[in-house]
């Protein structure tokens, strides 16, 4: 199995963790990458308990999967230039699911490639996005079609700063740690209601972490983490310039419960789990959306998907809760009847 | 060691060698990158030898250094997009030393990277930037600031492509095969007169992939690569916005000169080794530049170099004919002496 990035949970309150680790690697020089509301709520804590970065240089960026774009990570790229960033400078990335990726992206590419480390702000990102080296920009309107595969050098999990997140942030990621129940471990699913949360993201992310290392570059049993992604990255792709743009997290959610449809209809799962899928997903989330989808908008996005080739369409699909498999081939129609069946209960919730 | 991309030299006049690859690949769909130049004289031979490629899709862009941008990075993506690759096309790099660079890049980053192969067409891609992995672009007027190593999946090399190349075109090749020499092999060095093409290319190529093999990230043997191209960057550099741009071998064979210089000034060779390499570096090369150098112009440039960490400037050094260490510390003063000598000589050699 290949080496993925060490997951360390700093619960030293001086976080002793984090020093440890930079006086190792004795770097040149440390940047730190944060958005307005890592750099208000975050930012002080971090560098008032590790001293070591104390001198490091801020770079901010306004925060929202808007600003994941080309531009935004020349701008970081001529920052790096202006204050001298060698091959032996470390970037930090100190954020959400927006900044791991964006920083993963400009520090894989940066003079090919300058270390990097993680410190998720947010569940997403704690759960989720920090972990298994995936980085990258939306191009073209397409969700994270550039970007590379680059492993962080380490990957700190501070879980206070989960106190400074609003409860839709929360939210948000919350459906990535549902995801990992859904396609790997049944025992996480029933407990998820307990909300233990340093136990439920330590769980979520070491199944996360056990899939990726058993195929980093992507070309199988990683693809079962994409389930709810397909549909629910052309939803978040299609609604993100409208007046009411989802979270990753929210698109997902729809995405799982119209793929669990699909495979419902495929006879994959039986009628009694799709129920309980959705009916768990309905009280836990908030699944209004104001927008009509509609197959004809969403069509281009999946067809632009990175996991389709050939005009194929293929999803990881569920086949109980707790086991998933991949390159499962769907249809259009049955893609069109499960967003018919998911905006015909909408009308019935309003 | 790890494993580099298989090099083949295309012996057959059918391109059997590149369609046998193909067939084994079963890739989706095929696109070719080019500039005005291989489109005219190479891309014709290419498509019409290996009928697999009849039908892949031909992006252009303009040949030149000056090219090798973000933007034009921008436009491939999108291009690609635009005729739905997907994560099993191919990229084919059709060119020199700008397209595999470029191609490179784009197909590392695009959907977090896709399978390139490189079919260099001029001496300087064939002997050295088609092979090794390193991509990239120029970012802030700084040469390669922004790329990855990523390994082609293949190189094939038809060296009936030179007989297409313009004598500058071909000089600015054989630089970098002076320069494995002088690095790595002093017999290469002392039979580099005799010039049987394809013996030459294949010692240097070969010669090159072994350092590589032992360092493929770049960390410690591969820095001798750049034995000339601290100085030869940065005067490359320096003159890309001016009326007389050099090549970059025409750049490299400069900065060995100089960094010859040094080496001899720190002792590391003798003075008949140094009067031995400008000998032969004169007679062989066209060393005139209209511009004048100087340091103050070339210091900031040389700050910037990915060799370079910590303010400290660091260089390849030769220590023989056929030797060379890295991370060899130099002083300012050590440059400018070097300028010095250089440009003294200029006004004699006019």
């Amino acid at each position: 199995m290949e080496k993925l990035a060490p997951l360390t949970f700093i619960k030293s309150n001086t976080f002793d963790e984090l020093s440890k680790f930079l006086k190792t690697k004795n770097y040149s020089s440390y940047f730190i990458l944060c958005d307005e509301n890592t750099l208000a709520h975050c930012l002080p804590t971090l560098i008032t308990k590790c001293k070591l970065l104390t001198d490091a240089e801020i770079i901010e960026i306004e925060s929202g999967e808007e600003n994941k774009q080309l531009e935004i990570v020349a701008n970081i790229w001529q920052t790096l230039i202006d204050f001298n960033a060698d091959k032996n400078s470390l970037l930090i990335n100190l954020g959400g699911g927006v900044i791991t990726d964006l920083g993963g992206f400009v520090a894989s590419t940066f003079k090919r490639g300058i270390d990097f480390i993680n410190i998720p702000t947010t569940l997403l990102a704690m759960a989720d996005a920090s972990v298994g080296g995936k980085n990258g920009i939306d191009f073209a309107n397409i969700k994270n079609v550039v970007g590379t595969i680059t492993q962080p050098k380490a990957i700190f999990i501070y879980d206070n700063f989960l106190s400074t997140l609003p409860q839709r942030q929360y939210s948000n990621g919350l459906a990535e740690v549902y995801k990992i129940a859904l396609i790997a471990n049944k025992k996480l699913w029933q407990n998820l209601s307990e909300k233990r949360e340093a136990k439920i993201i330590e769980t979520s992310v070491g199944l996360k972490q056990k899939i990726v290392a058993k195929d980093v570059h992507d070309k199988g049993l990683r693809k079962i983490l994409n389930f709810g992604h397909t549909l629910g990255h052309a939803i978040e792709s299609f609604l993100l310039n409208t007046e009411n743009p989802l979270l990753h997290g929210e698109a997902v959610v729809i995405g799982m419960l119209l793929e669990s449809h699909i495979a419902f209809q495929k006879k994959m799962i039986t009628k009694e789990i799709f129920i309980e899928i959705e009916t768990v997903l309905c009280t836990h989330f908030n699944i209004e959306i104001k927008e009509k989808l509609g197959f004809e908008n969403l069509k281009p996005i999946i067809s632009n998907d990175k996991k389709n080739s050939s005009n194929k369409i293929r999803m990881a699909l569920i086949t109980d809760i707790g086991a998933c498999t991949f390159d499962v081939e769907v249809t259009e129609k049955q893609i069109i009847n499960a967003l018919n069946y998911f905006e015909g209960n909408a009308t019935k919730r309003n």
